[in-house]
């Protein structure tokens, strides 16, 4: 019978339509922006924060994972951190190397020991443009998701109170961002 | 009656069918691959515009922007650029340390004040590799779109005759080349 | 007749619904993830080792590609390498100055020499921490692909016996990879 021919049809479409939208909804990336701040220099940092409040500005949900010298950005902070608690030796001196706090960063290139960044600073601070600090909070505030890289962190025996530039800033693993990654719209290694 | 019924779950799938045609279309990446050029050393933009015109091969839509370090990728060109003007001296300096045209980007490693750069250039030519020149003005003419960073060169106080390399180079900001990249199908960030 | 009608409709929507699902087929991302090693500094290799392992632990695919520095990752390995062969003085020049295995793979920073290197080793094996050597041959083992960037080897002016630390690793240019790399659900420029 031709009606029966057809009913079966239409039940075959409607199963069709569903599985693959519900296999589109899997698949699509999401409204979501990734950034891995891996490198930690002045200069890159600020690239990565101008995407991440850009990204947030065009209505994406924006996360960025600090690893090895980008953890250097959460340094610091308001409280003084407390750095009182004893290290094996290759710790303190990486520490008695590694910046303390965000303007602390040098440049990828250029740096000559500071001056090429201080230089480059009063340049920003002629043309209006905001520096770190500002542009690091203004992320906060907006929105943007930090997280900081539990290996990293381990690895330099920084305490929990030396992370504190974002207070309650999420601490994960690689492949616990990289699942988040793999969803999101665009991944930046910086 | 059973065709009233046919007849409201065929109107239901091709209106269900036409809203995951629309999703579909907004959220499938396009035959875009963006570049954010951030680095401009040597090697690196070497990378860049490799990748540029392979994906330009492959039948995609390439678009570069070149921002910080890399706005000096856009730097000459055949006109001889204008100086002249007066520039406060952070700019001035900074203006001495900078490459002045694609030629004189130092390697990102083993540069050795333009040694190591000269070194791979002679390898390059002997192995006959396409060097950075030749390599720019192919990307350019088989139809790479060109952007520079609106900030960054305001920043670095350029005139538009010295950003000359590209003729009519997309000037533009952050927020607008990450609309595109977000629309893409690869963002490489160099 | 409104059966005849029905039947149309039908016959359109079925028709419509696998154009849709060969677009999306075609166009949505695979489980893919590919890794551009380009850089071949010790801490950024480790990064992208990092990468692939964990994104062969969520289930996708990996290929990482090195290329220019990067193509030091695979120097050396098991069979100690020719290196007899005759190369003009600007690649033995350089041969003498790259890394000739991944162990001697400098840092992107603090490296001093290697001194930092040799510290950040010494952290990492007191926490734990697999050193590159150990998450290579991890990598090599759970089944992440390796290529090597054809351009590179022969501009190094490398035999077959010296890249030999990943026995039958594929040998290809950017282009091949790169059409992999835009099928992707990640792509990462390392």
């Amino acid at each position: 019978m031709p009606e029966t021919n057809l009913e079966q049809r239409l039940a075959n479409l409607e199963q069709e339509l569903s599985r693959l939208r519900a296999e589109f909804a899997e698949r699509r990336p999401e409204d979501l922006v990734c950034i891995i701040c891996f490198s930690g220099e002045w200069d890159k940092v600020f690239a990565a924060l101008t995407l991440a409040t850009s990204a947030l500005a065009l209505g994406s949900e924006v996360h960025v994972f600090c690893t090895f010298w980008g953890a250097s950005l959460l340094r610091g902070g308001p409280a003084t951190p407390c750095r009182s608690h004893k290290r094996p030796w290759p710790q303190r001196l990486l520490d008695l190397l590694m910046p303390k706090s965000i303007e602390d960063l040098p440049l990828s290139r250029m740096n000559f020991f500071g001056i090429g960044r201080r230089m480059l600073r009063s340049m920003m601070k002629k043309k209006g443009v905001a520096d770190l600090t500002t542009l690091m909070a203004e992320a906060r505030e907006l929105g943007v998701h930090f997280h900081v890289c539990d290996t990293s962190v381990s690895l330099f025996g920084w305490s929990d109170a030396e992370i504190g530039r974002i207070p309650g800033c999420d601490r994960c693993g690689a492949a616990t961002f990289l699942a988040l990654a793999l969803k999101s719209r665009a991944v930046f290694f910086i």
